[in-house]
């Protein structure tokens, strides 16, 4: 693993954090301020540009049932000076039921998010068994 | 629109014509022989892999129920060297039922696909009218 893809996996983590902790001033800073962005919400029409995604992050952050979203199975991608993390998404504890694409892409000496899509999983996906030595 | 785009947007093209043409080799032509590739398709876990990724698409495009896939709204944004081409994919003339996510990136003189996510939506979307002075 590159120290790319470590930065990447985090930029990542920092994701599923701003989402879980409804942290709003740090999801919007995850998200490219100059490269183009687009998300794809389960199930929903794509928005396209800054203000209409961050506007949809900002109502899921501040909605009263707060989700504490997990992410298994992460898997780097890069590009050069773009990535994409695949991986499952899981509330708590539960078995994973959406499969992510993320896309990031390199601004200054940060990874930001691009593009976020997240749809059903036919078959919910157990949660990865702890790895030794990392608890 | 750029160059690129115009050929990031004819390379999203190729895709949903191997797709509905059942043409394995022009399917294997697409995606990348030298960049990882990875696979979502609706529903299912992860392929992570080129030999992984093309064996799902040789069974697909060679059972016997032939789907003739439109690709609809289709977005790009390029990154330099790698793009990300959102749509809508639907059946025939049907209203669109899936979004998808196809990611290329610049090999040599040609944009080829790494990654492709296409996952339900929760309501159709219908096919836009045709744009005048294109039929």
């Amino acid at each position: 693993m590159t120290s790319h893809d470590t930065a990447i996996l985090r930029a990542n983590e920092t994701f599923y954090r701003a989402f879980s902790t409804g942290d709003y001033a740090t999801m919007a800073r995850l998200w490219a301020e100059q490269a183009p962005v687009t998300c794809l919400h389960p199930g929903l029409p794509a928005l396209i540009g800054r203000e209409t995604v961050m506007q949809s992050w900002r109502q899921i952050l501040t909605q009263s049932t707060q989700l504490t979203m997990r992410c298994d199975h992460a898997h780097v991608q890069l590009f050069g000076e773009s990535a994409v993390v695949t991986c499952y998404e899981a509330n708590g504890d539960e078995p994973a039921h959406l499969a992510a694409t993320n896309v990031f892409v390199r601004e200054g000496d940060q990874w930001r998010m691009v593009h976020h899509h997240a749809g059903p999983l036919a078959r919910a996906i157990s949660r990865p068994p702890p790895r030794a030595g990392l608890n």
